[in-house]
């Protein structure tokens, strides 16, 4: 059984390659081929302690992601992630791979990959909502991927939104403290990344052709958009399955048409088709990204 | 981050340790403070291979064990397992113990702890249906706690049964090659470790005070042993909402009373009540059994 530590894996992880799993893996999960299994959501001995168990299958590759929050963890993150690769010739594991920075590089990069092909080209403002420890790394995804002069922090606290702010300034991106809705109306693309269970804004704010991802509704019960910005909008995300279940999407009228971001990569469905068209993508985050991403870096070290 | 090799973990498991790690597990079971979260199913690459994803918590320990089946392997078993603990201060994996061979002496020790209890102390004859690798490790639970002078072997082809009665004899057990009826009749104690999907015996072959226990059944449509036996027999089982889901116990009459072998270890509920009281006990096989006997097999090195 071949292991990667967190030590290892935080080492081995970049953007691009974060980029390229996750890409592969978003396609994979349109395939025939490929099977993504309901997400089991489970907890510690204390239930407030939470894990959830997220399996996959893919032409080659199958297995676990176990992805924790121990809200009281003091001693390291409180967010963890093991990946776990099972030998397609014995069903024996393969490898092990421990993944908490790497779990942010792999959400990051989802979004990465659907504002590459929905958002503008020319798109230059993003605004990123939530000034937690992803909200960062997805800010510094997507500036590897639009030329971005300006970075609106919308925090819930002011003092949260300056040390964000001074966080994104430290690794050179151009980052400012708005309110809610100049922050909207300005944005050429949108981040959410919150924990939140009601919209953090007003649809009437968001200009036509913003692109708007929802990264932070994992769970039923979570909503970080608007309603009526999945009336009007162009809708995508990484599995209607699930995103319907436990992501943003949970929210979207029965009647509106899904897209699985994987379609539009590989040319079968359409992504934006004019510039002021709004697009919504939806991360609810799916094991193919995790299988991917484990057997990339695993490929690193030969 | 542990490490348990297939290697390690047959060397270290003896039928004691897993007896004990086991009764353990059945107790924590019933406590309050235990979940066990739904079974999973999933399968590989190719739909034939199949893993299932069991995870439990109790009050100190939580995890998950993924088994796997993988029908065509012909380089090792086509059984195995990997039982995965978490730690619960972190929520990181605290080891990971592969368990092929553990997981044969981890499902014959549930069935040995329930015959322990519930079986006449007087019980001689064993009746085994089925040949498989299983079966064998069934026998030789059992053995350590009856003194059995006659084991009935019920085998589907004569060559499977010839063989397996001679592994037997080879493990100095008294093995016989014996038709069903005539196994049963004579039965104290009946184990089916069968893939069966459909009833291996008759119900009025069974003499009064015979403890059956039911192994193979694990998903549903599997079958083994007659209605008939579950409408008038005293019903346990190691987990009633998996029992009743994918055990044997799918196939009992809806208002039937079915106790967790638990609480007859614990004394809140009755067991054997009188000698020619015919009992039934279904091990449909839980992750806590995985999560103490991995942990007993760690406790073993310090």
């Amino acid at each position: 059984m071949r292991f990667l530590s967190e030590e290892d894996s935080a080492a081995l992880v970049t953007e691009e390659l974060a980029y390229g799993a996750v890409r592969e893996a978003l396609i994979a999960a349109v395939a025939p081929t490929s099977t993504t299994f309901p997400a089991l959501p489970a907890h510690g001995s204390d239930p407030r302690n939470r894990f959830t168990l997220k399996s996959a299958a893919s032409a080659n590759l199958a297995g676990v992601k176990i992805g924790s929050y121990w809200p009281d963890n003091t001693t390291g993150p409180r967010h963890n992630s093991t990946i776990i690769l099972l030998d397609q010739d014995t069903g024996r594991v393969a490898a092990v791979v421990e993944a908490a920075k790497v779990n942010a590089y792999r959400t990051a990069a989802a979004d990465a990959v659907a504002a590459n092909t929905l958002a503008n080209p020319n798109a230059t403002t993003l605004t990123i909502f939530g000034t937690g420890h992803q909200a960062f790394y997805e800010c510094q995804a997507l500036a590897k991927i639009r030329a971005l002069d300006k970075i609106n922090v919308v925090a819930r606290t002011e003092a949260n939104g300056h040390a964000f702010v001074a966080e994104l300034r430290n690794a050179n991106l151009p980052a400012t403290l708005t309110e809610a809705e100049q922050a909207v109306t300005e944005a050429d693309i949108i981040v959410t990344a919150t924990t939140a269970r009601s919209p953090l804004f007003e649809a009437d704010w968001v200009r036509p052709g913003t692109h708007v991802a929802s990264m932070g509704s994992d769970a039923k019960g979570k909503q970080e958009l608007p309603p009526d910005l999945l009336i009007t909008a162009s809708l995508y995300c990484d599995l209607p399955p699930q995103s319907t279940t436990i992501g943003e999407l949970q929210h979207a009228p029965k009647h509106r048409d899904i897209t699985a971001i994987g379609h539009v990569l590989t040319g079968a469905a359409e992504g934006r088709t004019a510039p002021d068209q709004t697009t919504v993508f939806d991360s609810s985050g799916i094991a193919l990204q995790d299988l991917y991403i484990a057997t990339a870096l695993l490929g690193l070290i030969g």
